[in-house]
């Protein structure tokens, strides 16, 4: 049975600076690269503090994965929440896909997406991770085209998924050649057509920030 | 100096004989367990033959990446330059799919992207390889889009570097779920939308296949 000095705050403390310590280690030095040891090293910790908290080291990288994932869905639900149109929307997730490239969170998920290759548990825990932005996009994609004539014409499910994987093989790209220029220039392209939708809705429609919820 | 006993026409066709092993072991063994022990053991011949035709390993990866993607270039361009309507060019591309899945040209094709985070050399091979697909998508939006009122609109090239992003991102969810109904929904969920936009093209101007050269 595992008993620690430190309490649960503590060790809450300690177990999330072992998945920055393990995605940051995926970022920089790629799937192949990040074993216990180099996420220890990155960290300034000993490996034996990994297995503290972690049955091993796939155990670390899925929790690691699901951490991110959390967070970036957080982030992204705040900001689609709050916008006020079409275009409004483009700017927030622009500016969203910036800092997943900053934090090293694209880098990090498409070495878990390398991973998967040899790992079927870790392409099981991808899948799972994916689920929820389809969701999410799904729900946003419905309040964005609540009120304009697309409403009727597109299915929101299947494009949902569509913008996931869009999304997906941007991030892939931008992995590839380091280059987030291109996905700004697309955000640039799409800005008349974010335009041109918010014409179409009613001015005494709903907004895409059109929810019940209240927001801290 | 390398010598052979056989021909020209012999020695092209074990070359092709070798990339055929290579992206079947690749698309069902995994990038990792894609040796070239494991390439010589799925397509019947020695690792010898393998370093008489291509340097290394990664050579006749590279090689590999080449091929398949140069052969569905080829099969696209033909079908997409058949295609008379957009509703068309929608069946075309959903067969096509439906063959990159049943070729196993998804799989091997994913595989290497997975083996390119750990290797910068197959990186660039393949980023070498995606700038052929971003320019043919390109051309075929201009010629799609032609006489319609989304011509002036749409910027051909940002979204031809999107259509590429989108559909390595659905062969990533494809070869991790192993669901390609999922991409069958998404091209049904398309269907309305390309019969709307046959709907918007003049009957006197030009089709989709409105090009000069012949086809054989």
């Amino acid at each position: 049975m595992r008993q620690g000095s430190s309490g649960m705050g503590q060790r809450t403390a300690t177990r999330e600076r072992i998945l920055q310590a393990a995605l940051r280690t995926l970022a920089t030095e790629g799937f192949a690269a990040t074993s216990a040891r180099a996420i220890a090293r990155a960290g300034g910790f000993t490996p034996g503090v990994i297995y503290y908290h972690f049955e091993d080291l796939h155990d670390l990288l899925l929790a690691a994965l699901e951490y991110t994932s959390a967070n970036r869905l957080a982030r992204y639900r705040a900001e689609v929440e709050a916008a006020t149109s079409a275009s409004d929307l483009l700017q927030r997730l622009r500016a969203l896909y910036a800092e997943d490239v900053a934090e090293g969170h694209t880098s990090a998920v498409q070495e878990l997406f390398a991973g998967a290759s040899s790992s079927p548990r870790l392409a099981n825990g991808i899948l799972g991770q994916v689920q929820p932005w389809v969701e999410f996009t799904e729900a946003a994609i419905r309040r964005l085209l609540a009120g304009t004539p697309l409403e009727q014409v597109l299915p929101a499910h299947a494009l949902a998924r569509a913008v996931v994987a869009l999304y997906l093989g941007l991030e892939t790209l931008t992995h590839l050649d380091r280059d987030h220029t291109q996905v700004d220039a697309l955000f640039s392209a799409i800005e008349p057509a974010a335009a041109l939708l918010d014409l179409t809705r009613p001015a005494s429609g709903a907004s895409t920030a059109g929810h019940t919820q209240p927001r801290p």
